[in-house]
């Protein structure tokens, strides 16, 4: 039943081969990876005004380009390093591969530690903007703004459970059009501004006050959250086609071209228009004002709406990946690793969706209050990254070096000081926790490593040690004991499978009284085999302790070095329900049993007809 | 951790042979079997005033005794039926036993789904009174009504994982306190009365209307509450000391005295003093009448609170052990008759716990609206057992047997009324959810045994056939795979224990490419074993699918008839954290494997050093 609920949710699963069809190219690959960068343009400009009006008023609305003019030109940078990065890093220039090739072990941990919480939060913050601009047009929603939240993250989860190509098909179309109407937005906004500054709302305080340089700081920190997604480009590379290094930096550069004029543009039309900032989204607020409550407004509310989903999703072809290279190098748990039915990395799927509901939970899924957390993580990544390409350069020199070196150089510069200044000035605003759960994540994933290392180290084997190792002596004598309860079919099968593998063979058979052992004596008398039975007694049928005591008992004459077969018959039912029936104490003696070392469990399948119908079909053939 | 947290919640593990220790003589028995009945002073007089001082006013007041009293003479039949079947079935004779020895099968399952029913809602409706007590005595706490009565519950649940006779001790002396307290509230109540019926409480409304039937018999209805829990007595026999059936019937009659002074008494209070009854607990606001907010007051909202929890425990008392027996004959999931380490039966404390804060939540922990479901699943079931006996009577004969005939025939004709007069006049109460739920139940539980049973029929084997089959010939062919991913110790120790287990050994190794074959293929021929080593390419090193079409492969040449023992290592790490990073890979391709019939899957423990401090000492040694 669950099974069938999976396929429906899930889809069939898909053959292995079928991984090279799931890559995009630019088309495609353009919506996937760059609505992170584009949609921001739904909050970045919204929570600069948030921390300047309060202090400022309506000089906030002034401030407003030159910051975004700033981040623009952060972006340009970016834009420029990254570039360098896809060519030297055609399997996926993620920001941990990059410092860890460069940089050393720490370093490239730090980096997926951050970039981990960055994709977390892309999804809180996207999904929380998400619900903010229908709430925004529908006031009535407010109230369910968390739960909507939640259900959107679920529907992430499905969505990308189910395989790349269809989200690509599924998020391309929309991502384009949210692009068409904010541009339509913009020429309409700019061909009807009659030149003068809208009326001051009558909220605002018209107070001016000496604009200081930590309200400019806190601003940019804000707006910084336009560049997250940036990344997600060069970590992306092997999903496109081929040749894959020259999509994904034209796709880089599509990117950075349309969250320009997106970012920039609207920043202008909001120190035009100066809407109201608070209870409603900006975005919608502007579209309100320049369309009024017609076709157009719906079109900017729905399309955005898809975008931030959208925005979200590209933490979902970052993540999952991510943590898979680093569960390969054995820095995080090896399931993380693994893909599922239709070729996704399950895991990392399911706990990017996990982590990202606590958030929205905890966070009552107000922007505000995300924001905060959110750029720290995705800065100390771009830092180190950039840091690494720029040791890279001196390591290896080669063509233009020096130019290259310089522009990975003062991106690390840049990113690290707005790494400092986003630190400091949101820390009491959420950031602490980022600064907090980074030094975890890393210790965390350090001591996975070590564990793993630990094992790989127990485990190894040198060729000259096989050399001398003697294959001809059996290094261990093979003995088997048979669990039955009572005899019936299936403790006949494991009798005869025992003595096909050994022929030192016990039957064990734990009962409450003597007259049970006197009946089932009786019974197995009838069993013409070479195969002592054994009788214990215990009050509740407990099977374990006994069986254990009597391997130790003299009676047993257990050697050292000697291996125990223990046979488990395991009923192989169909449905759900009826597996709920079955199979608990044999998975408990299983898991008891193989905390010792000299004791092999064979798990013996046995099928059997569940229901009337099967069973009756099973009768007459008999 | 997880084993060391269940170790300080639950105990340490008992001895089997513990058991007998744990039962009660009539000291210890009494409170915690009658706890149910006498707790219900707490609110069954107070619900059937709710059903009746909205309606007729103050003549509510005037009907409470009567109906009170009709209540005492069911309780006083009832008490000499029970006393019967406690004669006749010294090993426990719940409802579900005795209708299924003389009424058939139908009617035992019957009986016990209603008392399944019961046991939850005893717990429920018990819990949410006892919050009640303590939020009439502390308003502050009112908010945190549904969180309270969880927590109480899973106190509840803790506290009885740890075994019978410490809840015994713990819960026997406050009971005593209670019933003392009560009494003394009576004996003041008395004595302090004036003569004259209080004044009228301001908000309760004045108009004397015409006392219709309909309203006496919901009043009936919800003052019956104060009879559930009578049959616990002669469910649990068992639980008493030698001699139990004497234990059990004198433990039987003090509860019915102590009910009828306290739940007659009380009533006779309510008619003198008035409670305002609705937002507070009326026992309390007849504590606070009588005794002032003086100590006398604390002492009874204490002593109420806890023989509410009490109530509860009874039926944690019977719960479990009446789906224990079911569970031994087939009608519910076996794992229900397992006792845990401290001889409880585990899995049904949990499964009752799980239901009664379902129950708790949905009802918001409201007494009024849980007890319009309680009383039917007790009197379906009171009147299947009196019918039962009555049954048994006739066939049995005996002396006296028609004057013990009569008295189960009028209890049963009795509660059989009863049962109609609470399913019609609750029945847009809640008392249709019991009424929808008892069938699914019972449909349920038929079709576990019809499962149970055909499982048991493709099992069974005769002595016939048992002398006919040859057991001197192997009937299988065993063959058997090594799956490694690698040539390492646990591949090794794999690979020589299959030697010893059979001649036919294939070792199979999954990789990606070729370069890896080459690897593989020079280091696994420093291994000198008569083993082939098979190597199979997958894109993500799913190996059982690979493994599978290898099996079918021509080259395998498998016959059909074979059994094919795969040996699968498993790491055996000790910390909780370490098992997270393994074996998932594993536990997969078990599962997969063993939808196979002619696969049986050997799992072979490897133990491993999970830290730094073990790896070392590990190093050194070597």
């Amino acid at each position: 039943m669950l099974k069938k609920l999976k396929r429906v949710l899930i889809g069939r699963p898909l053959k292995s081969k079928a991984i090279e069809d799931e890559k995009y190219g630019i088309l495609w690959g353009l919506p996937i990876l760059s609505s992170d960068a584009i949609s921001s343009v739904a909050y970045a400009g919204q929570e600069m005004l948030l921390v300047l009006l309060p202090a400022i008023g309506l000089m906030a609305y002034g401030q407003l380009p030159g910051i975004s003019f700033a981040i623009i030109g952060l972006l340009v940078l970016l834009t420029l390093s990254y570039r360098q990065t896809i060519d030297k890093y055609p399997n996926g220039g993620g920001a941990y591969t990059v410092a860890k090739e460069n940089l050393g072990l720490i370093a490239g941990v730090s980096a997926g530690a951050a970039l981990s919480i960055d994709y977390v939060l892309t999804v809180a913050v996207s999904i929380s903007s998400a619900v903010e601009q229908i709430t925004s047009a529908f006031i009535w929603l407010k109230p369910y703004t968390v739960i909507v939240g939640i259900v959107l993250v679920l529907f992430m989860m499905v969505g990308n459970l189910r395989g790349i190509r269809e989200s690509s098909k599924f998020f391309g179309i929309p991502a384009y059009a949210f692009i068409f109407g904010i541009f339509a937005m913009l020429l309409m906004g700019f061909v009807n501004y009659n030149g003068n500054v809208a009326a001051p709302p009558a909220t605002v305080q018209n107070v001016v006050k000496p604009i200081a340089i930590i309200l400019v700081l806190r601003a940019f920190s804000n707006g910084c959250t336009a560049l997250t997604g940036v990344e997600a480009v060069s970590n992306a590379v092997p999903n496109f086609k081929q040749p894959s290094p020259k999509h994904a930096k034209i796709v880089l550069l599509l990117l950075a071209t349309i969250v320009l004029l997106l970012f920039g543009g609207t920043s202008i039309l909001a120190y035009f228009y100066q809407p109201e900032i608070g209870e409603k989204a900006m975005l919608i607020q502007l579209a309100e004002q320049i369309f009024g409550r017609g076709f157009m407004f719906y079109y900017i509310t729905a399309t955005t709406f898809i975008i931030l989903v959208m925005a979200a999703n590209t933490a979902y072809s970052g993540f999952p990946l991510l943590v898979a290279v680093m569960a390969r190098d054995g820095y995080a748990p090896r399931q993380l690793s693994m893909r599922g039915d239709r070729l996704s990395y399950s895991n990392g799927i399911i706990a990017l969706s996990a982590a990202a509901i606590l958030l929205i939970i905890i966070f009552k899924a107000k922007v505000t209050s995300l924001v905060g957390l959110y750029a720290i993580g995705v800065f100390i990544s771009f830092t180190l990254s950039q840091s690494g390409m720029l040791v890279r350069w001196f390591k290896e020199k080669g063509k233009h070096w020096h130019w290259k070196a310089f522009v990975n150089g003062l991106g690390a510069a840049v990113t690290g000081t707005a790494v400092l200044v986003v630190a400091v000035t949101k820390f009491h605003e959420g950031a602490w926790l980022v600064v907090l759960v980074i030094p975890i994540l890393i210790i965390g994933m350090l001591r996975v490593h070590k564990h793993y290392k630990a094992i790989a180290e127990q485990l190894r084997v040198t060729n000259e040690e096989l050399d001398q190792m003697d294959f001809t002596e059996n290094l261990y004598a093979n003995r088997v004991i048979v669990p039955i309860q009572s005899v019936n079919k299936s403790s006949i099968r494991a009798l005869r499978y025992a003595k096909t593998i050994s022929d030192n063979v016990v039957a064990f058979c734990v009962t409450i009284d003597e007259e049970y052992e006197k009946k089932i004596r009786e019974k197995y008398s009838h069993i013409k085999i070479d195969v002592p039975l054994v009788v214990r007694y215990s009050p509740f049928r407990k099977v374990v302790e006994p069986l254990l005591r009597f391997i130790d008992s003299e009676e047993y004459n257990y050697k050292k070095g000697d291996i125990i077969t223990v046979i488990l018959p395991q009923f192989n039912v169909k449905s759900f329900w009826h597996k709920l029936l079955h199979n608990y104490t044999g998975v408990y003696i299983q898991r008891e049993l193989l905390k010792h070392k000299h004791i092999v469990v064979s798990i013996m399948p046995l099928q059997l007809k569940s229901d009337d119908t099967a069973l009756k079909k099973f009768r007459e053939k008999q």
